[in-house]
């Protein structure tokens, strides 16, 4: 088998084989294949597309193109969720301490955030002495003991994936739907769950900005997960408004802990609800409407909370943050950002705000910038709310005044306000099953 | 500048400025651009294209990556050919002692053969003694004096070529009409003669394979070379019959030898009158018919195999293999090839005519391969020919019995014959001007 006819075969919009995927994926994972003719590849998939069966072969190569975990000793079902990623998205602090303390066990291997989305990882490291790396045994065994445990992702998982990752981000291909579905699915199906919910961001704030696009994704990683045996679903959710107030490591911990606690924002509440229910669901918890009922419980009668501590407790993080996150660090510095005219906020360009918050120090450009735990944003105002010229939009938290400036004119020219209340759009456009 | 935004703006079908253009040949030639960034922009222009502007800028970016030549101490109008590479394609050696004995100076920078199609600077190697590498002050003097000089390529000419073709080759990228012609054409003006003729081959022996695109070709490249101000016409001629009936490079210099004594098969002879007309023609010779006319006197008055001689005098080969092509040295072994049925030659897969060659070793394989020059093909029967079984079809010419069996195999299985006499196929399909 050679390259140069996978390329041309696919250059002529022809359908790869099962054997000429694992070749390539094999190729770029021992080096034995050159990046030139790897890019060649990408952007003839870029233009040609695949069929969902050239994907599905493509992501399994990925899964299989390093280590995985052995979870045989692990007891029961094994539930995750994954987002394809947002601003202010802390969801998964709050669903996973929800599903496992209704007995789902949750092994959640999660990233680091890059650029205007942050990472579960990240987070969980504001809160001091959270060690988010566990040796395999000690990883299993919180899973088993407590339920929950979350790491962040080890170097040797789907490492042909991370090869593929940084080429296409040097080629302009990565916006091609059968590769972004096979780097997500190719590593999330290397931890082995037994059922996943996916989160599919649509809007300003992700990386698919239309719903079609977004179903079209959901539809494509669906019918990958089925076809490798788990149960699936996605929802396709509203990222045209930063989920909750909070946009920032610390601040963000605290947000969904207030959420824990029955107190969070609507929205992000109902994100959460949404996400659990669907995951106690396929996890045999009972029908939708009676998984959701378990849900609410969960947080009402506070063992969701009882087990994000749990967690936290077990993996070395300071529990007292948890008990009281106003005990968190704060910034040295904070600026409130205020409306520039009345009216209504017409809509905002979320992606935007995540960058205002990376400019606060609460984000990386690069995978080895280091990272301020206490920066970021907590919004006054959403999209939707009536404002007064004046009155406080946000404010912004930073170790230095001198970040301010840039951050406060990134949010104001991404918020547009007019004089009609807009129309409200969904929070979930609907579920891909 | 950033690659990857020229990547991504061609991705999406936009047109790439002269700078763009430009900084990525400068990133090509100096190395600073990655392959894979290369390999993805190569893709991409596959895919969308360039147009007209954008593919001068490019040939024009490729012609300046390297070093030229200066021929201000050259008198006179410089005039060149240029085939785009066919099997048993002498031309050159005929046409350019034509032109040079009516006053007309050849300074003629020519390639070597690889896979099925030969290359002028092998056939003139097979001169006991030619020189095809001379000094440039040696190569300028000789045009001067000589009116005619044939010298290899050397190697900083169009050095962006040279990668780009390299890259092109390992990842399918080498059928890409604009890319094709700022390759020839880079080339070809870094040479910097006044009137360039193009040979443009076009039927399974050349690598157009239809009339239709050869022409496109054809179009593209006399534009390119008109805004870089030079005199051009384009002749798009049959390539799906081998031209004249001797493959292999010292076969071939005996019937260009042959042809200049006005002894040449007819094929060979009208395509070396046509080329050599235009080529005077352009150089202010006179009107296409009166320059007709001349080219003939040149063959029938002896001046153009005058010409040639002097030429292989001043480079140093033996010109009694020119006074008397018999001499050259035999292939130690030959096999008459017989034709396997009556009927008429329906039509032949001239590429592997040329590849049934190349298996006698009268070709290369890679750019490091040996040649025997005696090897080769003289065929007896060509497209349209009355056959009769057990009538030699062609005499196959090697250094070795056991190179016969493949090469006769080849041979026979691109012969294909039948009943009825085919339609006689144009042997110039037209001009471009």
């Amino acid at each position: 088998m050679r390259m140069y006819d996978i390329i041309k075969k696919k250059r002529d919009g022809g359908e790869l084989s099962k054997e000429e995927i694992a070749f390539f994926i094999r190729g770029v994972t021992d080096g034995s294949i050159p990046d030139y003719q790897i890019a060649a590849l990408l952007m003839a998939i870029y233009y040609r597309g695949m069929n969902v069966r050239e994907t599905c072969d493509l992501t399994y190569a990925v899964r299989d193109s390093g280590e995985r975990l052995d979870f045989s000793a692990v007891k029961g079902i094994r539930a995750d969720k994954h987002s394809t990623g947002g601003v202010g998205d802390k969801t998964s602090l709050v669903v996973a301490p929800i599903v496992a303390s209704l007995g789902v066990k949750v092994a959640k291997m999660s990233g680091r955030g890059l650029g205007h989305t942050g990472g579960t990882v990240d987070k969980l490291e504001a809160i001091t002495g959270f060690r988010t790396t566990l040796s395999e045994e000690e990883f299993l065994a919180q899973v088993n003991e407590t339920g929950l445990a979350i790491v962040g992702q080890s170097k040797e998982f789907a490492p042909a994936d991370k090869k593929l990752y940084a080429l296409r981000d040097v080629t302009a291909t990565v916006d091609s739907m059968p590769l972004i579905a096979s780097s997500i699915m190719g590593k999330k199906l290397a931890a082995d769950d037994n059922v996943i919910v996916l989160d599919v961001k649509t809007g300003s704030g992700s990386f698919m900005k239309s719903a079609e696009r977004s179903r079209e994704l959901a539809r494509l990683m669906v019918d990958i997960g089925k076809r490798a045996g788990k149960k699936m679903v996605a929802l396709i959710t509203n990222m045209d408004i930063p989920l909750g107030y909070a946009i920032g490591n610390s601040l963000e911990v605290a947000e969904a802990v207030e959420t824990l606690r029955g107190r969070g924002p609507a929205d992000l509440t109902e994100v959460c609800l949404a996400l659990a229910s669907r995951m106690l669901s396929l996890s045999g918890k009972g029908s939708a409407e009676e998984c959701r009922l378990l849900a609410e419980r969960a947080i009402s009668d506070g063992s969701a909370l009882e087990k994000l501590k749990q967690c936290v407790r077990a993996q070395g993080g300071d529990v007292s943050l948890i008990e009281d996150p106003s005990a968190f660090p704060k910034a040295k510095c904070s600026r409130t950002v205020l409306c520039p005219a009345d009216g209504y906020i017409q809509r905002v360009d979320t992606e935007a705000y995540g960058v205002s918050s990376l400019l606060l120090g609460a984000g990386r450009n690069t995978a080895e910038d280091g990272i301020d735990y206490s920066a970021g944003i907590l919004l006054r105002k959403k999209t939707g709310d009536a404002v007064k010229e004046g009155e406080p939009l946000a404010v912004l938290y930073a170790a230095d005044e001198t970040l301010f400036r840039a951050a406060e004119e990134k949010l104001l020219s991404a918020t547009v306000i007019g004089r009609e209340k807009p129309e409200k759009a969904p929070l979930i456009y609907g579920a891909v099953e």
